[in-house]
């Protein structure tokens, strides 16, 4: 069983790593982009015996205590069975 | 209009920083997690005059030239519309 946990910047909190991209890309002369915000992506291979729901319990816990920073981040789990 | 890229080490590539945080969360206690491996993940935002063809052709161009090291990493392109 798989699980993927998708963390990102808070809407308001400024993303200088973003910036960075978004300003390489427009130096290379990418054109047409607005803006590039950097998260991070977690696949996390879990024991096949846990239900969808006890997946999703535990991958959330983790998600919150040491995947994303809740003050500043947001995350999103997905469970794959 | 709004494009996702998910960037991921290939299967055979070693991820020391996957292993540590399967390690910080061994140590935390919890149970049932066989394996960690950690991407990256950019949102982009477009010019909303591209079709959908033209953003894909786009965005993968970028997701391969500056997001991923194609050497080492896949990566897969989403477009919202």
């Amino acid at each position: 069983m798989k699980a993927k946990v998708y963390v990102t910047l808070k809407p308001g909190v400024l993303d200088p790593q973003g910036k960075a991209i978004h300003h390489s890309v427009e130096l290379l002369g990418f054109q047409n982009i607005l803006d590039i915000r950097q998260g991070k992506y977690f696949e996390i291979e879990l024991n096949g015996n846990l239900s969808v729901s006890e997946a999703n319990d535990l991958v959330s816990k983790i998600a919150n205590e040491v995947l994303a920073n809740p003050v500043i981040e947001n995350y999103r789990v997905e469970i794959e069975s």
